[in-house]
């Protein structure tokens, strides 16, 4: 799927050795729901041994391989990297605020939770006033990525940080893009998602309105796909029921990223956007209809059923 | 950039001894504007001597190598393949109607204009009638690509025809991509165009975001390009100054594909989506959005300026 | 519910005795549907014997009180005024450019059928051509003010036939607004009503949000009607059932007017402002979402259902 | 303006001799904005001779017949009843905290700002864990109302609160309607203002529209107003140019309530929604158009400059 070499991908090669090697770094985890226990597996897969922490005990004590700890202050003992990964900003703000003491002067606190770049800059300021280094880490790829390792990390913050983090990173994923200063990991990845949003309502819009004006769904997904209507929405992960195999509309909607992390992740925008006062109309009607969807508690499907409500055939009570 | 194998596209390489060869066939045009007079120049440089028509004598004298015609009636004389390639609906209606009784019968009439699937069906069922045989042929790829020879023709009607045309429509571009029965062409650009306009929004409001928030557009592309966030408006045709070389977005939003001409395709989308009362969140709030810049006199800018109009640079006056 | 007195009707009251009178005039009625057959019932109560024609033979025919005609030209014979009621634009002039050598000549032609500023225009230059008068004259008030002769018609053509035709259209209203020439009235409806869909879908989510927050919908109610967001969906037609007695809302949106009829007027109030190119997004968007509940078999309810859709309970299957 | 007696207002003059009457109160009053010192003025007219503070000393120091303090604390010091009027909830939060031990026991804090329910509801508890009772008082009538002492006070918190807080509150406008529990005074407001925004915009979407096809606006608004497209908008505070005098439109959009404040409120309206995930298309539309009109630093202007917007007119730079 790479078309382009990155130059500042080439830039974390060549540099490599000239940073200390985190590849056998003592690591901490933190948060360990559905995307954190995936994740955690892949560092043991990849021969780290987590020290890890979750608020309820089993989700730590279950994992093989890791060393489960009743308090984040005894998770971050010795650790080198830090990674959080929770439910959104209050938390991870009220977690950080909480084992900053015990971090070791000089590790490095990642946090994978998408929590806007606000966060993510208060973050990096509080950490800083205690020596300890911290990067915005949020991810694409979802659990099925967490799952299969194939992750992709937005980063924010020190990009020498970046450089030595990304050994470990890279256990849990196959990307670690680099793409600023502190809180740049997290507007990316919103910047992303508002336009994943936006492109997977108009490809559904498109293909409802083709499918009931006679066109095959088949048909028409493979001219877009070669006309400026192309999108990753439209090529990789099209909406239509049976267009694509191994897809969530082909699996009633099931097991992909769901209408209430898109609503989330839109909501964040929508507050960076008012934040500096960026217009963003398409993306602010995009995030009313996820939340009509979830109102009609469809939340929890993929996000691609828009396509079902769009049919006249989604909203059942 | 084609990434898979289209079926029909074999099928057709296939049959294509199977029909009467009609590379050599007599061709007649109607429409000299911006679209056809490019599309006239390419059939001339594949070796075509077409009889061509337009309503301003001179856009029809002016073509070295074609034959001009004083009447569209005249033009059609003899033809075995009749394009039109013109401003709307009606003058297209006006036309057909106008030179019935003088096309030979056994002709294929290509519509190439852009008129939605209605018109398309009438003017099938009115050729039908005659005896003579109709195919939709919109295009993609704009001024650019109709100079280049490198349209896209999506084509309704017979498949048949659609195959016995083709080498003809080769000649001024390089796919033709059957779409189904009558209409099909035309419903087929629609949906396509429908998805570009709210990508190309999407995208412009999420590269605005990102940039007003201190992202380089250049970085924030390069990760939006290999994450979900992907599409045409992305990687082929962004819509920030200066990320790419060679697009309207770095030529002052010149030449490229106008706002109203992406306005005039969504209130056509919306007509169709009406007439089956498919929802088109998305794809209306876009027809106004781009019918705002057209108040502000920036009709004839590439549709990539609502860029500007986010960043709030766009309107003077 | 007037508040002040128009200069136009004060015209019209003072300048009645300088024209003919028409209130005994011969009247021909058009279109006995749901609207037409309770205007003419006024009529009729009011001293006409209207001659009726309607393209369904029994709709006449049961008609106590008027003389049924086998067809519109049947049915203009004689006439001094004839209206016209019909579905839409294409059957209005379908039926006017048959009755047109049957109409005498100097007879007011009055089409209170909802079509649009550009139908209108076109009628009356036809009828200009047969020296007949045409005045657009839709109206306001449903089938519940048809029912009770309080219609409120809005009109557009000549000034002096608008007082000439008066007397007979307030037998069926009880109001007559001229608006100005020709297409006036089709285009003063038509803003109306599409500030009537856009402040009854704001009314809507704002009594939705209250209550789920907490609030008493009549306090609520109360409260807006006497501040700055008052209006006619608020105070004399609220759309949260049980707040007002006797409309729509407090009788399962049975009864009003239908989603159907608001979708009709805003996608001919999007044609006009597509035709001048005015910007009307919220409109557009308030015609997206009376779509929306029509793909879910809502069209036929009253249109304030839309604050039982935003609530999460309208979209059963 | 009133219409109907509202049974809870009756309530209150009932009960009034049944609680302590405070008209006679010592009043305490911090924030001397646009807003507060208006406010101000209207109690010394009416015989108050409150204890003032605002952040910038000669805000409260050239108030004749106030007594300026030099801290929040000392302002509030022996005081009945205390006003706050300021710029934010978190200012308010800021605020609250510090005086909280130097307000009376027994003393009744009203919040004037606009806040939003949940700031409100958390002062609330804040305020009753230190025995002192509190009321959200937002007000709707802006500078102008603030000015002539016509304000509407929508109060959340205990009813008898409400009634001893009423004649204090009558000193500075017209009308105090109670709407319920803590945190419902902001609901209301809200919700009054999310209609206020979409009725204004749909207003000037209408008023445009017919412009432009050649009604004249008083005609057309003198129809609107005797028609179901009536609304505070259209009657009180018409948006275009010349219709009405002494509003701000035919002042150049000067003076009245700005695009921005509207903004603010249909911001902390999202908030709310989201927050109980009701949707919000229409209002959601409208935020993003008047914070359009930021980008274009119309900021300042009176939100009826939206039809300046719409007409092509607005935006230059």
């Amino acid at each position: 799927m790479f078309r382009k070499t990155f130059g500042f991908l080439v830039q974390i090669d060549r540099n490599i050795s000239n940073v200390h090697s985190r590849s056998n770094s003592n690591v901490a985890f933190i948060g360990l729901g559905q995307m954190g226990a995936r994740m955690v597996e892949n560092l043991i897969k990849n021969g780290q041994k987590p020290r890890v922490y979750d608020i309820i005990p089993a989700a730590a004590s279950t994992i093989q391989g890791a060393t489960p700890c009743s308090s984040p202050e005894e998770a971050v003992d010795g650790a080198d990297i830090i990674i959080t990964m929770l439910p959104n900003g209050q938390i991870v703000k009220d977690t950080v605020s909480r084992i900053l003491k015990a971090v070791p002067k000089n590790a490095i606190l990642c946090d994978s939770s998408t929590t806007g770049p606000q966060v993510a800059r208060e973050l990096s300021k509080v950490a800083k006033d205690s020596n300890i280094r911290f990067l915005d880490t949020p991810v694409s790829g979802g659990v099925v990525g967490a799952q299969a390792g194939t992750l992709c990390f937005m980063v924010g913050g020190s990009q020498k940080d970046c450089q030595e983090a990304e050994p470990v990173l890279l256990k849990m994923g196959k990307k670690v893009l680099y793409c600023g200063e502190s809180g740049a990991g997290q507007i990316t990845k919103l910047c992303n998602n508002l336009i994943l949003g936006v492109t997977m309502i108009g490809t559904c819009e498109a293909m409802n309105l083709g499918v009931k004006l006679g066109l095959d769904p088949k048909l028409l997904t493979d001219v877009v796909n070669v006309s400026t209507g192309r999108s990753w929405s439209s090529d990789t992960y099209n909406p239509v029921p049976g267009v694509m195999e191994n897809v969530p509309a082909s699996k009633n909607y099931e097991g992909g990223f769901s209408v209430e992390l898109i609503a989330k992740d839109l909501g964040l925008a929508s507050d960076a956007a008012l934040s500096i006062n960026a217009p963003i109309p398409l993306a602010a009607m995009s995030h009313q209809l996820f939340r009509t969807l979830m109102t009609y508690h469809l939340g929890k499907k993929d996000f691609g059923v828009v396509y079902k409500f769009l049919e006249g055939q989604a909203l059942k009570q």
